[in-house]
């Protein structure tokens, strides 16, 4: 078992956690219980953590469907209803059971129901894990844009037990490790060169730990993303970018899948800003074509991209400010990036095998 | 002008605050301007407020309808879509021009909109001045009750300008008075005496600077309202159920009538409770009475009263928790206060001349 403290909270990572996820749940005197999972973690993990903790039998559970167009004004209603008819008070908790998604959401309605009832959070994909559920971002997507409304709110605690993720499609398993290989190109250097050789399922436990970890550390230093914790955002302005057009399509791409696209034109416009060698943006490009196999999509539309970008909350009025990577293991922020440099990366991404 | 400190920003009480506005707007370097105002505001004041302030000449006005149905998530959804438009951005400025309404939603939308942007509060009613536009409340009814989804969060800056007051209407005039007179019952003997026996037309600017102040001092001892800050909610909890009955008629009722009425039955709940004498309850219903001239509502019914007190944020389940005089100029929190206490409070008010 171990622990990481965060702010005002801890992160628990344990392959036997329902007992702390029991002792929590009772040493804790809550009013009433409230779990959000999806139609997969109610189907594979909600029945578990019941029988394990027997203070939740009582829980009101709410599913939602899996995906993000469950992060929506319309699903939020519905939870806000839910913790409404069912007499939620500032000492309720709501248990946030699944991945980005459903931490994501949980963590919105938590925070703006009555001004803020408490949360927990169980992740129970590799992205939830390692990125999503330490930070205390929470949102829902509006307007066609990702994440447009939601708040900073952190939870009571987090329980990460990686033998979740013995359930989790392949797919879904990569889609988290995009964000580990992001974390380790942006502030470890020694994370980066041991991911890019060692065997990643065998080390899998210590490399959540350490992805946490470096977060966490980030995460404490800048709560509210004001200044160093723009280092996490790199390969994510293309990448939001691209979600945000496919969001109102019906184009499936993961999250950690535009992440991928976002670091390697994001990489690319790092070199051309001379912040990275040609032998740095090979090295990178080649890792990550090997250990991610495929191209998430073939191509991609400039002029679509461009227009989506204006509405990233990453940038301010008519400038695009990215972080880049600046030499392997470290990132330079509010790199100003021009039109062309992003054309430029797009064609070399487009051109890629 | 007088300058109060909270909690990261200033409050500044000023009879001509244009200068100070136009000044703040100058010095910090917003990328766009927002300014949410209802159809008075409009007519009256933003006219007004843009000629004294240029930077404002760009802003973006959003106009909302005046009255308690504007607090909805239909409107929230409006107003971010309307900053979504306008590519409002994290250094973007929203303005909160107006009353009450107009900061708790103006602050809501702005606190949410890319996990928060900034804002500041131009209060123009009473109400707003002494009570809403401090401590960093904000909130949307929802389901049929107040204030069910909102957040914490601090503008950047305060303005107060007692001299708005002159084209407020009468009705509106008491409807802050109200709260003033509660804030002096929960925490400042002296104030209640001289509200009591002064005139408060001729002393206003001095009566908005000291409840300002003695609430301010408040929220910053227990900004997330845990502790001492709900002393604050004396009259509340009976107000909001009044407020949450009516919420989906077409009778009327003011924040401060409401709280009024919440007033004279909680008063008698300290009384039975015996945190008042018999002689200090009488001293408060009959200056209630002289001060506010009329019962706001006749009679209230006792079962529906109930029914909304328990989706009451101050109440925990099973359990009707209120603030309470504890003789007049203090108060206690969280005192258990049982059907019968309630029934003989509400037989008391429905038998007031």
């Amino acid at each position: 078992m171990a622990l990481i403290k965060s702010i005002g909270y801890t992160i628990e990572i344990n392959t036997n956690n329902y007992k702390s996820i029991s002792a929590f749940v009772t040493k804790n005197k809550f009013s009433s219980y409230f779990i959000l999972c999806d139609e997969n973690t109610m189907h594979c993990c909600l029945a578990k953590l019941i029988s394990n903790c027997p203070k939740l039998n009582t829980a009101q559970i709410i599913e939602i469907e899996s995906g993000e167009a469950s992060k929506s004004i319309e699903i939020s209603l519905h939870i806000w209803q839910t913790l409404l008819e069912n007499n939620a008070d500032k000492n309720s908790l709501l248990i946030n059971l699944g991945g980005g998604v459903v931490s994501d959401l949980g963590g919105f309605c938590a925070s703006t129901f009555k001004r803020g009832i408490k949360f927990i959070t169980i992740p129970t994909s590799l992205l939830a894990m390692a990125d999503a559920s330490v930070g205390g971002k929470t949102g829902i997507d509006f307007g066609g844009f990702k994440n447009t409304v939601g708040t900073f709110a952190q939870p009571e605690a987090v329980f990460v037990n990686p033998d979740f993720l013995s359930t989790l499609p392949k797919k879904h398993f990569y889609n988290g490790l995009a964000e580990i290989f992001k974390i380790a190109l942006v502030c470890d250097k020694k994370f980066w060169m041991q991911l890019k050789s060692g065997s990643i399922e065998t080390n899998l436990n210590a490399i959540i730990y350490n992805s946490i970890l470096l977060k966490n550390k980030i995460v404490k230093k800048d709560p509210f993303d004001n200044n160093i914790r723009k280092i996490l955002n790199f390969g994510h302005s293309i990448g939001h970018a691209i979600e945000s057009i496919l969001l109102e399509t019906s184009d499936e791409l993961l999250h950690g899948e535009a992440i991928l696209i976002g670091m390697f034109i994001e990489s690319h416009i790092a070199y051309q800003k001379k912040l990275l060698s040609k032998t740095e943006l090979n090295e990178i490009v080649s890792t990550l074509k090997r250990v991610f196999d495929s191209k998430p999509i073939n191509a991609i539309n400039a002029t679509s991209l461009l227009d989506a970008l204006v509405h990233d909350k990453k940038n301010t009025k008519n400038k695009f400010l990215f972080s880049l990577p600046n030499s392997i293991g470290t990132c330079k922020i509010n790199v100003d990036v021009k039109e062309t440099h992003l054309k430029k990366g797009l064609d070399f991404y487009n051109n890629l095998a």
